[in-house]
């Protein structure tokens, strides 16, 4: 397993560095932000990183990789995890300029780069690993309904719709927590996360039969934590993904949820056919699907009030608490410190 | 693609054959009969295969390979879906004898069998096919929500619990529609249904980001049909398996919903601390679930009384549709009128 430590990473975003195409950079940048050298983007090279994504300030864009080695790079990570996952051609150019400047590869695509007869040749002749982060480990059980059994807390992160800040929110509570003395993990279940953390599985590349085994087995081994902070996937609603989401549900078992939601979003991100549910009816439907095999409550929402105002994002807190009677905030904005004071008495 | 005409099967049941544990066994019999010419299994070896599972009348019950031979079989068919579906270790003997005397394979389990060397080199010397029924297709798209669209009449099954009759609903419906003459298709999601069909994709093994894409190419593939007979898996209160079930629900889209359910089981097979839930809670959650992605309703109930009188069978009968005020019955007992009849007003 590639190492996290004394990471250099060049990141590749290619043209789509926004803050939600490129999803997998802007979170790399915002938790491991001392560990990123260059950014990788022809459409973008020579501008100001934080006029762009908010955050990364003083970390150049440029057009290739022969720009970014006197930076002593020792890693390319792919930085947008695109429907579908399939590398575009342009890219692999800059995968080849990569490993023969033995650089790791650290990848989220759903194709593995380990299985490309090049890139692998490449990375054996100049000893580079490649780092597909979505491929699973091949000792998952099948689910076995176990992870409620475990002592520790589990609080699990939903939402409205895929890339609302499931992710985000998970990393601010666990962060947090620690942050109080609390014995608390993060548990990743998505490439971006795997890249943060270093370890976890992604959920959504398990053979459908697993999904819940998957979650299971990621709680059942951290289950000496007091506090597992497990991102979420999709929408229990979602045309594409409900699925993740709710074998997710089902296996980590959660007693607590956190309904993420992004108020100015009106339908589902590439699924405009699809409108955003109230909040209201998605806590009544996690909570009835979650019941019969482990029974928890919706215990907060996180905000995703990106773009708006913080008069705007404070004024849509309140309304939202009003309308649920649930503890809200935007994790980015204010923090998640009235989660953790809800989380609180729920510790074991 | 293994061929499905003039097939003379010898399935493996070894030991497990009942009616629950010998699955595929017992449905590729009832509706392939013609097919099979004999069972292996030790532990069964001699006896009558009708005092066992009801059905196969003359289908002799051997323990070799070598025993079936004077009946020229063309293919050994591995006859049961253990969880997990890995081999056991036993029965890898009768899967090389089958190969060394020239029958094809046909296996269900998730562990594909032609990833194993020595099955792999037995083929390819015997010059037979080792056909993997749950190996997914490679160009299952990600789902977009696009199933609703066709103009077909998508029928779904869904159940209280795996393993209750979902396949031999779906089956007996398309079969009954069929017969009056309606344009009607099966659609096999699941490995027996594959076998029994032809055709298919195990819903439970690609990718689980895939799964409402794999429904949905499915549905599209076949939208030429007036009525599509949809096989479900799972259920959506499962500690393992929901996820797939719910994948299916978004992806093929269906306008109705027949509920499977088996009276007389009170808590999920294999599952003991998980009750069966009540059939109105179950019809709402599934309803609720669908409404998002395709508004559809619960049409039918359709029971397992397997073990039941007749007479036991249709008070229970009564009993739900009192219960449900919709149309119930035992397909195998009683078959499928009623459903066909709410069907037919909804074609299209």
């Amino acid at each position: 397993m590639y190492s996290m430590t004394n990471r250099r990473l060049v990141i590749l975003t290619e043209g789509r560095l926004d803050v939600f195409s490129a999803k997998t950079a802007v979170s790399v940048i915002r938790y491991r932000k001392e560990d990123v050298v260059a950014l990788i983007d022809r459409v973008n090279a020579g501008k100001d990183i934080e006029s762009i994504i908010g955050i990364g300030k003083g970390i150049p864009i440029v057009s290739t990789i022969a720009e970014t080695l006197h930076l002593k790079p020792t890693a390319l990570l792919i930085g947008i995890a695109p429907p579908g996952g399939m590398l575009p051609a342009e890219w692999r150019k800059h995968i080849t300029d990569a490993l023969i400047n033995k650089l790791h590869i650290i990848s989220g695509l759903h194709c593995h780069l380990d299985d490309d007869p090049e890139f692998c040749k490449l990375a054996h002749d100049h000893q580079r690993e490649i780092w597909d982060v979505r491929k699973p480990p091949e000792d998952i059980p099948l689910g076995s309904g176990k992870a409620k059994e475990t002592k520790t807390l589990r609080i699990l992160t939903v939402g409205s719709d895929c890339n609302i800040g499931k992710m985000v929110t998970s990393i601010e509570i666990a962060n947090a927590a620690k942050k109080r003395g609390f014995n608390a993990c993060f548990v990743a279940t998505g490439q971006t996360g795997i890249m943060i953390d270093g370890s976890g599985i992604a959920v959504d590349h398990v053979i459908s039969d697993f999904i819940s085994g998957a979650a299971e087995k990621l709680v059942i081994d951290r289950s000496h934590y007091h506090l597992l902070s497990i991102e979420g996937q999709g929408t229990i609603v979602h045309p594409a993904y409900s699925g993740v989401t709710l074998g997710l549900l089902h296996g980590a078992a959660p007693q607590g949820l956190i309904l993420c939601h992004q108020p100015t979003r009106k339908t589902l991100r590439h699924f405009a056919n699809f409108p955003i549910l109230p909040l209201p009816y998605l806590i009544d439907l996690y909570e009835k699907l979650a019941q019969p095999v482990h029974p928890c409550k919706v215990i907060g929402i996180s905000l995703n009030c990106f773009g708006m105002t913080d008069h705007d994002a404070l004024q849509e807190i309140q309304k939202v608490e009003k309308e649920t009677k649930l503890p809200a905030t935007d994790p980015i904005k204010f923090g998640v410190n009235k989660f953790i004071d809800g989380i609180r008495p729920l510790l074991p």
